[in-house]
């Protein structure tokens, strides 16, 4: 089997497991408890905490544990939106957003705040110029992703953050869930408040995530209660859950030293491979894009046969993102890119990571190349 | 070590975290995947729901998963409020509910809705007679809990629901987080529309937890996203902690038959034990309160240090509920109730599972009476 769709969730690492059990099972306490058995989860849910933040370079006090990327993308939005609806009610995102972050924002949207949609070029990238000119006093929050989850471009998040160094007002929140552990962005050094991550896209649990909310930041909680979180975020917290994410932070980061190379070799091969197959085009640009996540369609076929044809050669890829897959529309972000309706309906994802080979690459555009010309030959008959 | 806070969170059963480990390893697809790896991801989570949905006597479309109790609080209640505002903006509830409903609550208050806080008797009881005084033609929701946290008591759910029937417009909410598995409570037919759940608090997991809506109840959603859930919550599902949920929700249920007795019976030793010390005074009543909750006060003492004096004897008991538990203020149901604020702020609760047993009550009664004699020798130092 190879399993080459990890941007819609990846295998969790046997350690990670073996973390969450034992925290499971041997500090099973509530961390606000006043006894020992609860103080031995506090200390595991901080030490979780402080070494998230000194993988990401941040403050320890500067990380919020939710539980997943959907929810510290609403909690930043939603949080910010709330808390600064007196000083403006205008909010600048892209066309190419995660659902997390789009339909947070169009909710806001319904609720009277006034919203700007910048649109990328024909490459998948959204200049940050694009963004300047869209910038007013009234803006509130910047929300720009880093990496795509469909095409794997790189947003310009530093030139984004100079920029609005002139407009020391508006937020800038980043969705990083598909940049974090593959794609370096300084969080502290580059004008972002805010900042997703979810611990299932780099082999953590599902159900965990976290947010960076820089120092000073004022936001409203979405979920009240007991306090939780700094106050920003309510519920007994999943300590097992955050352990298992701290590990797998770590894991995946010291893994990129050691594996990145190899990974960025099997995604050449697909990438030449692929390239060499006339009847496919590829959407993700070779600069500024992630080195995990590649694009292509193959004109005249609804992905989601393509999908079955390679699952029926045990190779597991994508349509779009995960979430939208059931939905069998086109790509927003293909259509926003100026992609052919025709090519956006028929467009495939594929998306590595470290443990991902050279050779799984050659037998993917083997079995692709194969498909192709399978599904070819039925339409000929 | 005796652990008798199990209203805090419980330890996760064995099995619990053995079919989260299987799950998690060899089903790790994003149910919302469009191959195989990914359809058995969903068909898991849909066994999970269905095996819930059986247990609660509810349909399986009813059961919504969220990441725990606090957030399927507020998903319940900002979500009404959210979708029915055009009706009204009255909200009923008590003066003792756990903070995930009483400060959602107080957030939607100083958004401009108008709250009725009914306060209990002084046995803690909500009477339907109280909430049916309060009723009006704007009122949007009732939010009522099951079985009381700090005390233990049982609201009368049902006569609330019957009462509700006059005004078929006002949704009622139930927390139902310390009465489930515990206390039987009808919610198909009960005037229910929406109850809380959470795993960690049967066994199962922290970060996991469910809300019964019933069919037809309108409801905004606080994550939007992929619109997974029914597009009421957005978000990865967390596939395994849900299977574990199911799992414990199960074994929980099957271990009242076996063992409600034997709880009975150590809750029976504990309460008469405690009742013959003649410095303590018992809160928790003895007719409508559930069989795992007890709650008294040592006058003249801080609670904080009763709990860590039976910690140093290796039991584990708590002060209010442990979110709470930090604040060292009185707490808020004890006053409302009536006891006074030294008894309030001396107030120890102890929390029981299937697992305990008359001999533990047994230990922790004499250690109880111990702790009471060494703490009246010191004050007479
Ligand atoms: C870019 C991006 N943002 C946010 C999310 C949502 O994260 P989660 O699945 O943890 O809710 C995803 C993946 O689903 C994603 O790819
Ligand atoms: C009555 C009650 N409601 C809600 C909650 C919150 O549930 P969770 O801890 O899963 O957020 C708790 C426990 O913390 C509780 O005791």
């Amino acid at each position: 089997m190879i399993y080459f769709d990890n941007s819609a969730t990846t295998k969790p690492y046997r350690q990670v497991l073996d973390s969450f059990i034992k925290v499971s099972e041997e500090f099973y306490g509530n961390p606000s408890s006043l006894h020992k058995i609860g103080g031995q989860a506090e200390k595991l849910l901080q030490q979780a905490r402080s070494q998230i933040a000194r993988l990401l370079k941040v403050k320890e006090t500067e990380i919020l544990f939710t539980s997943g990327g959907t929810e510290s993308n609403n909690l930043a939005i939603k949080g910010i939106a709330a808390a600064h609806r007196q000083r403006g009610r205008h909010i600048i995102t892209t066309s190419m957003e995660h659902a997390s972050v789009h339909n947070a924002i169009v909710q806001l949207e319904s609720l009277g705040y006034d919203i700007t949609y910048v649109k990328p070029n024909s490459h998948g990238i959204i200049s940050a110029e694009s963004i300047q000119n869209e910038l007013r006093d009234d803006t509130i929050l910047v929300s720009v992703m880093h990496v795509n989850n469909e095409v794997g471009t790189i947003q310009p998040i530093e030139e984004i953050g100079m920029v609005l160094k002139s407009f020391p007002k508006a937020f800038f929140h980043v969705d990083f869930v598909q940049g974090i552990g593959k794609v370096p962005l300084n969080l502290s050094n580059s004008g972002v408040h805010l900042a997703t991550i979810s611990g299932h896209k780099f082999h953590g649990l599902k159900g965990t995530g976290a947010l960076f909310v820089k120092e000073g930041v004022l936001l409203s909680p979405l979920l009240s209660g007991g306090n939780q979180e700094g106050k920003l975020r309510s519920g007994t917290e999943n300590v097992a859950g955050m352990v298992a994410m701290a590990k797998a932070l770590r894991m995946t980061m010291e893994l990129r030293e050691e594996k990145l190379n190899q990974m960025k070799s099997a995604m050449g091969k697909l990438r030449n491979g692929i390239s060499q197959i006339k009847e496919l085009t590829i959407h993700t640009p070779e600069k500024n894009s992630a080195p995990h996540i590649l694009n292509f369609s193959i004109r005249g076929w609804k992905a989601e046969t393509f999908v079955h044809a390679l699952e029926a050669k045990n190779i597991f890829v994508s349509t779009t993102s995960a979430c939208s897959s059931r939905k069998k529309a086109a790509s927003r972000t293909l259509l926003e890119m100026g992609v052919p309706v025709a090519d956006a309906e028929s467009a495939i994802r594929v998306s590595l990571t470290y443990s991902n080979t050279e050779e799984e690459a050659e037998i993917v555009v083997k079995a692709i190349a194969e498909t192709v010309k399978q599904l070819s030959e039925v339409i000929k008959k």
